[in-house]
C-alpha cells in the first residue's frame, strides 16, 4: 500500500526523496525548476512526487507570500444568463494568472452582501469583484477592504469611490441611443421598465431615456415610467399596465431582455401586433432576443469580455502594475436593430408572392 | 490614524484589548463567544474588532482543522443557463454551511480539466463536485482525491466509480418518455440530436431513444443520428442535413434546448410548419423554450435542485454524516409537452372565428 492511500500522512519531499534514493535538498530545488538540477532529475521527481500524490505545498507558499491566490466574487445572482458570461470571462483570466476565484451571491440583497464581504475579508482573499445587490444603499460593509489597501473593483452594477475603479458600460449613452432609434420609428409615446433606481445600471438607463425624450420635444410623463424587479411576470404587469392607459403606449423599452420579452409576449396575447401597433426594445441581447418573434431590439454588450477586464484589472493591481486612480473602465455596447422595433423589409421570397 | 489604515500591520487581539482596556485573554474568550464572558463585554469586543478592521482567524483555523472550508467545482462551461442555475444553487447551501465555492471550468477540454483538478487539490479543497468536460475519457486525474479520500461528487455528466456518488437524472428514461410521446403523436421518422457519446448523459439518451424505437416495433436508421457539440450552427447544420434526407423526417428530438431551438427555426426558416410538418423536442427546460414559437417541447429538470443536492451530500460526507456508497442520488425529471410537438388546441377565441 502507497503512502498516497493513507488519508492521514501527507507525503513530503523526504518521502520522494528516499524514494528515488536521492537528497530532499535536490527534490526541494527540482520541484521549484532550479537551474542546478538536471532536466532528467527534475522529470524523475515530478513523475514520483505524481505518482505519490505529493500536494504542492500552495497553502505554505500562500503563508509566506502573504497573498492567498484568491480572488472574491460577489453577485446579485449566479443564475442569469448575463452574470455567467461574466464569470466565464473572469474565471479564463484568473485561472491562467494563477488565481482561484472564491464566488458568492447576495440573492439581491445588502444583508447577504454584508455576510458575503465579510466571509471574503475573514478568508483574506487577495482582491474583490463586486457587482451589487438590488436593495444596496451604500457600501460600507467594504470599507475593511479599503482600508487595508485589498483592491475592490465594481462592475456592472457599480459604485463611485476614489480607490474602487468601476468596469462599466455607459448605460446612459447606451438608453439614449435606443430611445432615439424608438422616436426616429415615429413613436411618441414610449414606455420605459426600469429596475431598481439605487442601482446606477438602472437610474443612468432612465436618465438617458429622458434625456432623448427632451431633446425630441417629447414631454416625459409619470405613467410612462414603471420600476419592478425586470423579471418574467412584471414584464407581464407592465404589459396588462400599459394596456391600461388611456392613451396606448406606441413603445415599450425594457432595462433587460427578460422583461422585454414577458412584455412582448404578453402584449401580443392580448391582440397587439409588434411592431406594428407597439414597438418593443430590451438591454442585454440574451440568447433569448434571437428566439423571439420577432427578434427582439436591444443593447449588446459583452459580459464575458466585461469579465475579462475586469480581473486583469485587478489581477494588474495585485501585481503592482495597475492604476488605482482609474475611476472607470468603459467598454463598448453596441444596438442590435431587430424586428421587433423595426417593420420586416421584404424578403426576395415575400417580394416575389406580393 | 487608526491601525486599520495601515496595510502592513494586521490588528490583533493585543490591539483590540489595549484599545479597550482589557485583557487580551478576554478579548480571545469574547470572540470566541464564551460564555464566561459577560454579553455586554461581548458587543464591547465585537464593535471594537469592526471598527479596528480585525479579520477573524478563518485561515488560522483552517491550519489548526486542517480543513480549508472551501469547494472546489469544476464545470464544463460557466456560461450555460442550466450551469448558472446548478452554481446558484451549490452556493446556497455552501454559504449556508460555511464552506465557500472555489469554481473553474474545463471548457470541454479533459486537458483544462487536468489542469483544474490539479489546482483544486493544491489549494487543498476540502472536496469536489465535478461535472465532466466532452473530450474526458478516463478519471485518472481525480484519482489524488480517491487516494486521499477526499470526497468526490459527479453531477449530471457523471462517472460511475465504487468511491464517488453520481447526482443524476435518469437520463435513459427522460428520452424514452420524449421518444415515446412523439411516436404517440405519430412520429415514425424521428431524428435525434446528441451530445458527445462519451458523456453518460448523452449516450443515455441515445439509448432511451433506440428502446422507444425498438418497443414501437420502429428501426433505428444511423441516417437518424446526429453526434454533435449541441450548439446553434450545430441544430442549424441538423435541421439542413434532415432536409437533405431522401424521406424527410416527421420529428427531431435534440438533447438540449439550444440545438432544438436552433434546427426548428432552420426549419421553419425553410418553409416547413411545426408541429404539423415536423415536430421538434429538447432537453433541459431553458427559459428560451417558452419563447421561441411554438414553444418547446422538453424534459425539465431543476439545476437549482442539482446544485443543492451535490453540494448537501458533499457536505454530508465531510461532516462525516454521509455514505459513500451510495453510488447515485437520482433527481425527478418532467416531460413537459408543448406546441411543438402537439397540434394546438383552439382557443375560446379562435373557435368563435371557426
Amino acid at each position: 500500500m502507497s503512502a498516497a492511500n493513507n488519508n492521514e500522512k501527507e507525503v513530503t519531499i523526504y518521502d520522494i526523496a528516499a524514494a528515488l534514493n536521492i537528497s530532499a535538498a535536490t527534490v526541494s530545488r527540482g520541484l521549484k525548476n532550479h537551474p542546478a538540477i538536471r532536466q532528467t532529475t527534475k522529470d524523475r521527481i515530478f513523475a514520483q512526487a505524481e505518482r505519490m500524490g505529493y500536494r504542492f505545498n500552495t497553502f505554505a507558499r500562500n503563508l509566506r507570500t502573504k497573498r492567498t491566490y484568491t480572488i472574491g466574487v460577489i453577485v446579485p445572482r449566479l443564475n442569469s444568463m448575463f452574470m455567467s458570461d461574466v464569470l466565464a470571462g473572469m474565471e479564463k483570466i484568473s485561472n491562467e494568472a494563477g488565481y482561484e476565484l472564491i464566488i458568492s451571491q447576495s440573492l439581491e440583497t445588502m444583508e447577504k452582501e454584508k455576510k458575503n464581504a465579510a466571509t471574503m475579508f475573514n478568508n483574506r482573499v487577495d482582491g474583490v469583484l463586486v457587482s451589487l445587490a438590488y436593495t444596496t444603499t451604500d457600501i460600507d460593509h467594504f470599507r475593511r477592504f479599503i482600508d487595508k489597501n485589498i483592491p475592490l473593483i465594481f462592475f456592472d452594477r457599480a459604485f463611485e469611490h476614489p480607490h474602487c475603479p468601476n468596469v462599466v458600460i455607459d448605460n446612459h449613452k447606451a438608453a439614449y441611443e435606443m430611445t432615439t432609434h424608438l422616436i426616429r420609428q415615429g413613436c411618441r409615446r414610449i414606455v420605459h421598465i426600469a429596475g431598481h433606481l439605487n442601482r446606477d445600471v438602472y437610474a443612468l438607463r432612465l436618465k438617458g431615456f429622458q434625456e432623448a425624450l427632451a431633446d425630441n420635444g417629447i414631454t416625459f410623463d409619470e405613467d410612462a415610467l414603471i420600476v419592478n424587479n425586470l423579471g418574467i411576470a412584471d414584464g407581464v404587469l407592465a404589459a396588462q399596465h400599459m394596456l391600461s392607459l388611456p392613451e396606448r403606449p406606441d413603445a415599450v423599452f425594457a432595462a433587460n431582455d427578460t422583461c422585454a420579452v414577458a412584455c412582448m409576449q404578453e402584449l401580443k396575447r392580448n391582440g397587439l401586433r409588434v411592431p406594428d401597433d407597439v414597438r418593443v426594445a430590451g438591454f442585454n441581447n440574451d440568447p433569448i432576443a434571437t428566439v423571439v418573434e420577432p427578434n427582439l431590439t436591444t443593447i449588446d454588450y459583452r459580459g464575458h469580455e466585461m469579465g475579462e477586464v475586469a480581473a486583469k484589472t485587478l489581477i494588474n493591481l495585485l501585481n503592482g502594475v495597475g492604476d488605482l486612480q482609474a475611476a472607470a473602465i468603459v467598454l463598448r455596447h453596441h444596438l442590435i436593430i431587430r424586428d421587433s422595433t423595426q417593420r420586416k423589409k421584404l424578403t426576395e421570397h415575400e417580394n416575389k408572392n406580393n
